[in-house]
């Protein structure tokens, strides 16, 4: 199969200088892909042009003159038709690319999304889903950032999705899906969780109940479902205490002479560590809903290499057939369902 | 100055087999000191009597027959006339104790500490406040989970009683507070986050603006403020990652004979990061904003070595004086301001 993914590269906090050089690196290990380039056509080709005639050939340039600026708001980001995020997924919409994947402004890719790939029938919004890594697997968490209010609808939705997304990657018959709350036990939480509970309980899918923060790298669940602030901030809170704690680590190493021998004799066990804890890797979060095609989301200050494994993971989306399966596994599980779908 | 704390014995995950070692362990340690342990005498009284003697004389059982339960609602909460979480709470409010330390329900905790020790004027609820550990120093960070439906108004006090908290324990003359969102920029985030931001601009605060979840562990502002359920997954989310990259850790020494070699070597190295990175050396959150009294919220779960550095800290809050150097703080720092406070 031949796979084609549109790249918006003026998108994240470092543009075409990382999406260029990553998605080079994804053609390198990816012999049957494609990309297209999207975006100013002037800045992107000096950046190709010493690239192997064997990843030339699979690369495409198409221009786009604007850029979506990181804090544009909606507004703006509507008038600029030709944004490098906004052609990068009407390629997708007319079938040049199956797959588009930007670093940029999140509430821009989530709104244009909408309108240019349309949501499956039932679904109102795409919500933004990350594979966690966790002691046992992964866990799916949505939603993470792609909308900040939710109604009870929305998150149930959210829940559909997600079990549905786990169901259709990880082949998972009944896949689990918990609740984010501040307690698991039945008074806990407010308005919102209380509500979304109702509608998880009396739908037909495997709902495990409350789950708390520590519940998601512990892999309680399958998939945890959240409104986007709270995943928001739940992410970025991780990230941050990633970070202290390799500049812990790498302060306790660096103590003095003899505990830099230590790390220094120690050396493969921490970089086996360090690669398995890294952010980088797990780059790329879903944008969930979708019906018209896979959108990947990568963190906005992502470097080269997490770039890499955000086009990575849309190419095995496509390859994946992850939409259709979405929409297979939708008439199995929620056909079912009845009304709560 | 003599400081005795009572120790609600029943509460957390553990009860009297994890609070009682912990209140033998701090006097050994605070030669000043003297701790109520209220709970159940039949229970406590056989876990005190291998003490030693210059211990036992410091150290008093008071009766409590009942136990508020982990899960119990706030309403039959409020017929335990007898439990050792509100006796010990009372024992503060009748001058027998400076301070209270529970493991127990937070809500009930909030709730009866609300009750009997009050409020200071302008302040609606008592927040959970958590000095957080950063790259470098610590962040107080609040509501963690007392308060999950927040109005503006509630967040600003949280921002008010945080600087004067921070201004009070490390001296800072105009303490930085940040406003917990999903990006920095203006526009980002929900009315309520718009609406808080209004009010803080507006004090005579010193307000950073928003931040976001990495922010909290990276320090960039003395004071984070977000509501309690917000908080609360941050801080479980944080707590769960921590445990994982532990695991991790582990899994990464014990891969082969090669990498335990390479472990065993680095071990002092390990141990320090290890120490460094224990949550438990972080445990005990204020009850912020009760003018009657220290009331100090230990991690449910916490062992024996956490619940001790919970009651450390707040031996130290009554040495530094903190509830009258708060209120000391407030009338030069919010006398200013006027209505906003």
């Amino acid at each position: 199969m031949n796979i084609t993914i549109a790249i918006d590269c003026m998108g994240g906090d470092h543009g075409p200088v990382v999406t260029v050089p990553a998605a080079l690196a994804f053609l390198s290990t990816h012999p049957d892909a494609e990309v297209i380039l999207v975006g100013r056509e002037e800045e992107l080709a000096p950046l190709v042009e010493e690239a192997q005639a064997g990843l030339k050939s699979r690369l495409h340039i198409h221009n786009a003159t604007q850029v979506v600026g990181m804090d544009d708001p909606p507004t703006s980001v509507r008038s600029k038709k030709d944004s490098s995020m906004r052609v990068a997924l009407h390629l997708v919409k007319h079938g040049q690319a199956q797959a588009a994947v930007s670093a940029g402004n999140t509430g821009a890719l989530v709104m244009i999304s909408r309108f240019a790939l349309k949501t499956f029938p039932g679904i109102d919004r795409p919500a933004i889903c990350f594979a966690l890594p966790t002691i046992r697997g992964h866990t799916y968490a949505l939603d993470l950032g792609g909308n900040v209010d939710c109604t009870p609808e929305h998150l149930f939705q959210f829940g559909v999705m997600g079990a549905l997304l786990a169901s259709a990657l990880d082949h998972t018959e009944r896949p689990s899906v918990g609740l984010l709350n501040v307690g698991t036990e039945e008074i806990k939480g407010n308005e919102l969780t209380r509500r979304t509970a109702e509608l998880l309980r009396e739908s037909n899918l495997n709902y495990y109940g409350y789950v708390e923060g520590d519940d998601i790298f512990k892999g309680t669940t399958d998939v945890v479902v959240c409104d986007g602030f709270v995943g928001n901030v739940a992410l970025k809170t991780s990230e941050g205490l990633g970070k202290m704690l390799g500049t812990f680590l790498r302060e306790e190493v660096k103590r003095g002479p003899l505990s830099m021998l230590m790390g220094l004799i120690a050396m493969p066990v921490l970089k086996r560590f360090k690669h398995r804890a890294n952010p980088g890797r797990y780059n790329g979060a879903v944008l969930l809903g979708l019906s018209g095609g896979v959108v990947l989301k990568s963190h906005g200050s992502a470097d080269a290499y997490a770039f890499e494994q955000a086009i990575g993971r849309a190419a095995d989306a496509v390859a994946n057939n992850l939409i259709r399966r979405i929409q297979d596994r939708m008439e199995t599980m929620i056909g079912a369902s009845g009304e709560n779908a």
